[in-house]
Parts: C-alpha cells; sequence; structure tokens
C-alpha cells in the first residue's frame, strides 16, 4: 500500500524512539488504524453510506457493526473506579522522556513534555516537565516552613495553614527552562519536539503574591532591591530576583491546575516568577530574603549565565524571551498524505502577550497569519492554528511569534550574530521543520 | 488546647465522611500540623526569629532544623520516575466519591469533584466528575468511528484521524450536569459542597467546531433546526441540541486540559455543548443527526425534566442558568480561629461571562463585591476571592453571581415560587453555608 493510498494524517512522532519495542507497538497499532479508516473512507467514497446507520450501507467493516461492540451493549466500568483517575491505555506512549546521558545521575536531569501531542495551553500536572538539581521529595506540608527575613522590620516563619488563610489570585503562565532548545545552539538537530522545546509547560497557579508577604513583614522599602529565593532541596537552589519583579507578579503558589502542586514540582511550596526562567521559580521554597544586591549564588554565576564571543559572560538574563514552536506536524512525524492539515503551535513571552503569530511553508520567504485561541493572557502559552494543503512537495515550516512590545523573534543567525557560538541557554529562535517528498518531518536549520 | 488558641485556618471538609479511617487519618495529621504551626507562631510572637535562619533564634522547633531533614540533604528521587505523574502521598484523602445507594448500580451513578480542596478553575482530569448511564469504557480510538447523517446532502463516515487533521479550536469551558445541587430542592442539605455542587468541571477543550462538519457534509440550512447527539455506550444515550446552539459553540472535541480526553469522560470523542447541561455532552459520541424536530428521546422526555406545578413538565431546559458558590470556607470544614480569611468560590452562567459576584456573611442582608480571577471566558468558571474577618461569632455567607445578561443569581424560594416542589434538576439557588460559634460550617437553607 503506497503512502498516497492512506487517507491518514500524521502518524504521530515516536515519542519511544529510544525504546524499539515501544515503536513496534506504536507503529503496529498504526497499521491497524490506517487499515480501518482507509476500508471506511472507501465505503463513504463509493455512496455507499446512507442517511442511515452504516450497517444497511455493505460497510466493508459491516461485522464490526452487525456484532455491535461490547462498549455498546454491556455494563462498564462503575464511576471513579480507578480513584485518582488516569489517561486511556491506549495513551500509554505519551509520556515524559528523560534524554539519557544528559546529566551525571537521573536525580539531576530533566524530563520533556511530550508536546507533539499536546493540545491547547494547559499542561496536564502528570506530563508537566521536570528539571531537578538533587531529585524530588514529597515534603510533608505540615511541616513545611516559609521565612521571610533580611531588610524587613519582622522577620516571619509562615506554615502552610498561615499562608493558605492569605488572600490568594490564580493566573495562567507558562513556565520554560532557561536551557529550552539549547542544543539547537551547536546544530544537533534533536530530533523531536519534545526534546528541542519540551521543558515548557503551562498552568494555572494558586498563590498569595510575594508582594503581600513581604508587606506583612514590614519590608525596606527604601533599601531593598532584590530578594533571594531558597529551596528546601538538598541541592541549595538559590536565585536573585529583582524586587520589580517581585513587587509587580511574583507569587508563592501551592495549587497548579486546580490541585496542590505535584511533588516534583515543589509541593508544597514554590515560587511562580512569570516571565523568568524555570530556575527561578524555586520549588519546595523555605526562604525568601530581602537585600540591596544581587546574591551571586552559585545557580546565577556558574549556571544559567551566556557566554558571549568577547569571553565574558552575561548573567542575570532571566527572561525569556518571544518565542513559538510548531508542535505538529513536528520532527519525528510522517504526513501521510497530501491535501488539508490543520498546522498548529504554541507561542509565548516573558515580556507579556502574544501579539500575532506567523506562519511559513517555505523557509520563511512567504509567511501568512495563523489564528491565536484564547484565552489571551500575559506570559502564558498562546495556541495558534492555520491551514495547510500539502502539495506533495519538500517544504520548511516555521513559525515566528510576535509579542506586545513589538519584539519579533529571531532567526538562530540573527541570534548568533550576537551572541556567537558558545551559549548554553536563552535561545528563542524561530525552528525550522522540514517535510521531505515522503512526508517524513525531521529538525533543520534554515536561515 | 482551645480552639482560640490555635493559629491554624480551616480544617478542610471530611472528604471521607463516609470512611472513619479516613478521617481519623485527617484528623490526627491536622492535631500534628496545629502543634508544630502553634510552635512556629509562637517563636514568631515572641520576636525571637530575627533575620537569620531559625535555628539560630532559639526556634521551639529547633531540632527540626538543626537536624536538617532528609530531603534537604540527600539525592531525591529521579526524574520521571513514575511515568505519568500523580498527586502527593498527603493528598490521597482528595478524591472523586459517589455518593452511595443514589442509583442501584455503581455503572449508572455519579462521582463528585471535591471543589472544596481545588483552586483557580482548571478541574484536573484525575478528579473531573462522572456520570455515567451505562458505565464507562476505554474506547479503541483506530476502531471509533463518527457517523454525520440525516439532512445532508453527503453522510460521512469519519475516523478519528479524519477529524484531528481538520481546523481545530481550543476554548475553556465549565460542565455541569443538570441534577447539580438537586439535592436542595428537597431541604436535604447535603453536608458538603463536593455533594451539594460537585457535579461540575472545567477543562480547555479542543475539538472541530460541529459546524464544520456539518458543512462538510452540506446539511440543509433551509430546513435542518435541530441535530442529534448519540453516543456509543449501552445506555444509547441521545440528546436533541437546537441547530442554532451547534452553528454557535458546539465542538466535537477528542482533547481536555491539554491531552486525550480521559475513558471516563468520553474518549476518544465527546461533545462539547458550552452552557448545556452535561448529558447533553454526549460522550463515546458516534452519530449525529441532522432533523427538522426534537427527536423526544427517553433522556430528554423521561429524565431531565422539571415538574411544573401545574403537572406539565417543562422540557429541553437545558441551559445552565447564572449560578455560583462559596468552595472555602464550605459545609464540613471549620474555622480554628477567628481574624483574616480568604474566602473564595466560583461562579458560571451558561448564558456567557460572569459580570460580578457579590459576597453576605450575614444571610443576604449586606453584600461585598468580590474579586473576580481571569481568565473572563464565556461559559467557562470564574474564581472569585473575598477577604473576610471572622469575629468568631455566628455567620451565614452566601454568594450571588451576575452575569452579562444581567440575570442575577435566585433564592431558592425564588426558585420554588415558579418551579414548585417537585423539581430533581436545574436547581441555581444561591447556597447558604453557617458558621457556628465553635467555627463548624453547615449546609442550611436561609432565606
Amino acid at each position: 500500500m503506497s503512502k498516497t493510498e492512506l487517507p491518514g494524517r500524521i502518524r504521530k512522532a515516536p515519542e519511544g524512539f529510544l525504546d524499539p519495542a515501544q515503536i513496534a507497538k506504536v507503529q503496529s497499532g498504526r497499521r491497524d488504524f490506517l487499515r480501518n479508516a482507509f476500508l471506511a473512507a472507501g465505503a463513504v467514497a463509493a455512496g455507499t453510506a446512507a442517511a442511515q446507520p452504516p450497517k444497511a450501507a455493505g460497510f466493508q467493516g459491516e461485522s464490526e457493526i452487525l456484532d455491535l461492540p461490547e462498549h455498546s451493549k454491556g455494563l462498564g466500568q462503575p464511576v471513579a473506579a480507578r480513584g485518582y483517575g488516569a489517561p486511556s491505555q491506549f495513551e500509554s506512549n505519551l509520556q515524559r522522556r528523560e534524554s539519557p546521558g544528559l546529566t551525571r545521575v537521573s536525580a539531576a536531569s530533566v524530563s520533556f513534555t511530550p508536546l507533539q501531542g499536546l493540545f491547547g495551553i494547559i499542561t496536564p500536572n502528570g506530563l508537566h516537565f521536570e528539571r531537578h538539581h538533587q531529585g524530588w521529595w514529597d515534603v510533608d506540608p505540615s511541616r513545611h516552613r516559609l521565612m521571610v527575613m533580611g531588610l524587613v522590620k519582622q522577620p516571619k516563619v509562615y506554615t502552610m495553614d498561615d499562608l493558605m488563610r492569605l488572600p490568594s489570585v490564580s493566573r495562567m503562565h507558562f513556565i520554560e527552562c532557561g536551557a529550552n532548545t539549547g542544543m539547537e545552539w551547536g546544530n544537533v538537530a534533536v530530533p523531536t519536539v519534545q526534546y528541542t522545546h519540551g521543558m515548557l509547560s503551562c498552568c494555572e497557579y494558586t498563590g498569595v503574591p510575594l508582594a503581600a508577604l513581604l508587606d506583612d513583614c514590614g519590608f525596606d522599602r527604601a533599601a531593598a532591591r532584590y530578594v533571594l529565593a531558597e529551596g528546601a532541596d538538598g541541592s541549595g537552589m538559590t536565585r536573585t530576583i529583582s524586587i520589580d519583579r517581585v513587587l509587580d507578579d511574583v507569587l508563592v503558589a501551592w495549587a497548579m491546575n486546580g490541585e496542590m502542586l505535584r511533588p516534583e514540582n515543589g509541593y508544597p511550596l514554590r515560587l511562580v516568577a512569570p516571565g523568568l526562567q524555570g530556575v527561578s521559580w524555586v520549588k519546595w521554597l523555605r526562604r525568601v530574603e530581602v537585600g540591596d544586591q544581587p546574591w551571586g549564588t552559585k545557580d546565577e554565576t556558574l549556571h544559567y549565565v551566556d557566554l558571549m564571543p568577547d569571553g565574558v559572560a552575561r548573567q542575570y538574563s532571566s527572561i525569556q524571551e518571544c518565542k513559538s514552536v510548531i508542535t505538529s506536524p513536528s520532527g519525528g512525524q510522517t504526513l501521510l498524505d497530501k491535501g488539508f492539515h490543520n498546522v498548529t503551535g504554541l507561542a509565548w513571552s516573558g515580556r507579556g502577550r502574544i501579539k500575532r503569530v506567523d506562519v511559513s511553508f517555505d523557509g520563511g520567504r512567504n509567511w501568512r497569519t495563523a489564528r491565536l485561541e484564547k484565552p489571551d493572557e500575559p506570559k502564558c502559552l498562546r495556541r495558534f492554528n492555520i491551514g495547510w494543503v500539502w502539495d506533495g512537495g519538500p517544504a520548511i515550516l516555521q513559525s515566528r511569534a510576535i509579542d506586545d512590545t513589538g519584539y519579533v523573534q529571531p532567526k538562530i543567525n540573527q541570534l548568533r550574530a550576537v551572541r556567537g557560538s558558545r551559549s548554553i541557554y536563552h535561545n528563542n529562535a524561530i525552528q525550522s521543520w522540514k517535510v521531505a517528498e515522503g512526508g517524513e518531518v525531521s529538525n533543520v536549520q534554515a536561515y
């Protein structure tokens, strides 16, 4: 059966390409899927499916229909049979995955969100990316404390109970690791969007503004210029954040997507620092100190800095600039036929709202404006969609986001012209996916 | 230790009040929590916690601090160690729960969302309420089909693959069962908000507008007045929806909160009928028929109708009118001390957006306007918050929502004046929670 006979749309990315057994399972499932889809489409094309149930129409899958599936006859599972729910067994391949060998131990590694299989902007908590510096713990909330100290009149220690009775807010924000898309600096061309852009998630957070806690402790408004946030994990994670940012929209949060934080995302308390790189969203938050200068801790001087062409490291460049990526079709997927395809992706900016997303199908020569979904919230993911009729020939797909400051997402060579070739972090360049004549989608760098 | 000594905020509702072992576990956890919180607060009040880590300040929990907890020293769990993630072990009491005996079998029952323990507006997929008529199934998406037929030029059978290549949209909407809060018609005063209002959830859905499929099949615009939606489960669930609604915003959806639907919520395909009662959001959607009159199926004539005082049943009253509820503090919780409390809840309207929410602390005599969180989307939950200083005396808490049509959520006696006393469905009355002098919160009807 040649590819052009197939009515299928996009073969999902082999998320499990590191696991041959998974690939085989997905591919074998896909073959059945395509065969069935072909039969069904054939029946329709032959005009045999009249305004009656398909069983009366000589439908080739007739035996399936006459002999109703068990789920259309029998008594199904009872409510809440599984306690806290879980995805379908048919979705088990969609998981967070680690890139093996990225770090010495998996407790100090990354697991990536499978963006190629997600929809809308909300990241399910079970698929939120992880980046730990000394592993995660399920910390007992009844024993957890947050201390606020430094340039304050009255240092205080808060219990979770103390915090949760204060006036709270709920806001949707993206979180992106500063190292997201880092491999692309080196032309590595990581195969799938899960590994190029998967250190990106988006949740609705609930918590108390850090500004309210600083007020509660009587912080020194005249002298305060920075805040240090410290986590309770063994890595001693500490980050400096400017007081302007803190007073603007930083939260001390206990909830994500409606429920309490997940242990791997800082349960029971984390900092939410909208627009800033993920490392500043300190997990298992235990201490906030108010000061008048940056602390220069190891995680802001040795790590998360950009080594510039002149040999000087750019520090504290923690705002995630405007960026976007097409999530489907994307690397590792295959277009199985010509014709109309919905092309979809995500856009975001640490500076504010997404104003526009353009998409090119010819490597940046021509651009069309994509449809943006709601909601339109600042420092939050924005889903875009655009229709594309594939003619079966080679194509290069790109997306380009523009935020409400007017900033336009750059090309990788524009970034390299400024940053040189030794960066690891803060790559917000336009991503290119090449569609080959056979429909295979791969990661390329196009200028 | 008397209640007034305690710095605690709100004891969570005994979600497990049907399970004494769970209650004991929660209560014993709470006692430790309070003792620790008291010690911490005592240290602060005594001014002994200076601008240094608490270990230097004679902090009474000193041994905990000097002897750092394991999670501040050791190597934690590796990334993605649990595959698809799960909530903290300390949150295991927060679950969907069935109200036993509500139906003959649990496969035709309800499990309620634990609103008392949730934040923001997004309902985690693992806690989305369930209402099945013949149980749930995990349907194989490669074998699932959707037929569109009736008053169309070309009936068609769609595979999931066919649907997912079409132009999709993502939107946030609430879903509420028409029977939500039904027990309150009869003065039953169900003890917690999980059981009074828990047939309510809110997700970001992704799918294709049903209007696009009707167009694709060339539906008869002149003759079409209704659409029938049919599910693939054994209950033969069928619902009539007016063509105006369909052309407005009804979706054929495959995703909720970023990932594919959960089996118990209709995987792989369900109708999303914004603003309409949940039963119209047909799960495991397999057939859509276009017609010129309502079908009058059992689920719209025998069930989900309102028996009016004159003995006539009101049918097709499927729009969920404007409603709100305070989720914390709520029935079954206990305020553990006087002073400031953040009072929070949810508001929604099947007609559009929430314009305002007022809260009363004296049973409706005086009202203050609450703060509304973003996003502000139509037919979507809206989180509200308002501060309240409890003086320790009895109080009756109420919330009253107003939508952008100007409709004001009614009192229960106003509804009864029109509907009489034999209704089961469509109760959108103001909910009253009584706070007793001891801080216990209970469900009362106040006029």
